[in-house]
């Protein structure tokens, strides 16, 4: 047990409202009010796990523990009101570290539900963690008519299910292993991000195309 | 029983054709062909109380009762056909009027489900009886590539979320109570959609924020 | 049992690839990564069945045999590599004929799932069969941005929605010549996907409404 309860829930708590926060980030430049800011950062933040509960058929988490409701709705408010100060670029890149780090948990423990729930081993945990963290973003750009962060060049998504399938390959073969393969997925989910953030590290050439061409 | 069951059938016959009709009012200005029509109506006029009970976990309910699918059926040939009668100002406003009665009626019915299920009190039963109103029109906005109807500076989403925290209050603490609250949170919800109607009311400034600045 | 199970399995295969493949085709004209193409290929080829098997509330089917996600992603992937050769005429002939044998699988499969499960009889099985071959492509449009096929004058959910009909209404009143049905429906879609083709055979104009006007 390297990983302390404690810690976990801090990184939940961030994480929540760095998820949440993004829908007012993404909301940029229109005029929006509070309460569609609210609905877009509840979705934000918990879309993804959502979907994933109603694919598992379990109890919507949520719903059991109504705290997340709490979070994002303040966060959503804070950041409404705060977004000028938001937007300055060392506070947006401690957001963005914040949400490296929050996709990397929800991704993990997307993956471990799956695989605990013995969810169409071993791929569809996979599916399911790399939901996790993304699908509530997914359906936020859908509300906002905006390009699918799934479809961005940006490193995101990718990193994401990077990670998803390393804790899935380690608790397939190594299950002893789970705790040191839940960090080491973390790791490489953020330092992917940070090199997306910092160097601006994109999709490779190889694995992109111009269907233009 | 002050509420009769005659009543809240006509209701949701009334409800459902008017959801339904919603459809054909949102694909204003398309070509669009009769079949679209009338899987967007059913759209419309099930999809909220689908994904309320997806996440309930409990029967999809037009499974158990098909006539909602029949009622928004027909609503939608016979909306199709009748489009330019329809758009006249006083049918409209008769159809924002049935619209805003049903939006209440199903608001309060999905708050109902949820808390009798029990599920995440006392918060989410306020977001499934808002999602049961409007999440039929959200998926139809998607559909349609339109701006959703979240995001809109009507009053529209607002006053059912208000009305169902009236309902979700007095069942926490006066459940005693409860059909006296369903009169008065549908007296809120289809009093400030009548304000909306008539004089334009929207988000007030301080909850609006344009975001471009 | 005029169909053997090789058949079916055969047709599983190859629709499952060509519904992946459409995601390729849908992404034409777009710089899009590998990765986006895999995940858009996967909701393309199993999304409309998860939508079932969620309001059927039975397992998700590709979680029971992950083939499907197996051959998805294979399908998309080939396609990425090689959308110039999918693009000549020929062979993109031959895919819009796989295609259409697959929705009409997929889409007798749904019905008859829906209707051994007695969800929503007699109609529900019609609206889970259109969906479970027609929903994956709606997912993929959205998340594409792209005009909904369901709104497409081309002739493709109808043909689907009335094999689905066909199929029902023998299920209901003459489930001992089921399989017989099933062809019917099968013939009846491929054969309207094939005027579609081949004459561009398009919604006639009485179903059609400019709401323009």
């Amino acid at each position: 047990m390297f990983i302390s309860t404690t810690f976990i829930e801090v990184i939940t708590i961030l994480g929540t409202a760095a998820f949440s926060a993004s829908a007012v980030l993404a909301a940029n430049d229109r005029e929006i009010d509070l309460f569609s800011i609210i609905v877009l950062g509840i979705i934000a933040a918990v879309g993804g796990g959502t979907i994933r509960d109603c694919l598992l058929d379990t109890p919507v988490f949520w719903a059991e523990d109504m705290s997340y409701i709490y979070i994002a709705s303040a966060s959503a408010i804070v950041c409404f009101y705060t977004i000028s100060f938001l937007k300055k670029k060392w506070i947006s890149e401690i957001y963005l570290y914040i949400d490296a780090i929050a996709i990397a948990m929800f991704c993990i423990q997307g993956t471990e539900k799956a695989w605990a729930l013995g969810f169409g081993l071993p791929v569809a945990p996979v599916i399911l963690g790399t939901m996790t963290a993304v699908g509530g973003g997914i359906v936020r750009d859908i509300i906002l008519q905006r390009p699918s962060l799934i479809l961005s060049k940006e490193l995101y998504a990718i990193p994401v299910c990077l990670g998803a399938i390393i804790h899935a390959v380690t608790l397939a073969y190594l299950p002893d292993y789970s705790e040191i393969s839940a960090l080491a997925a973390a790791f490489v989910i953020i330092y992917l991000r940070h090199l997306s953030i910092q160097k601006n590290l994109v999709v490779p050439n190889w694995a992109l195309l111009n269907l233009k061409k």
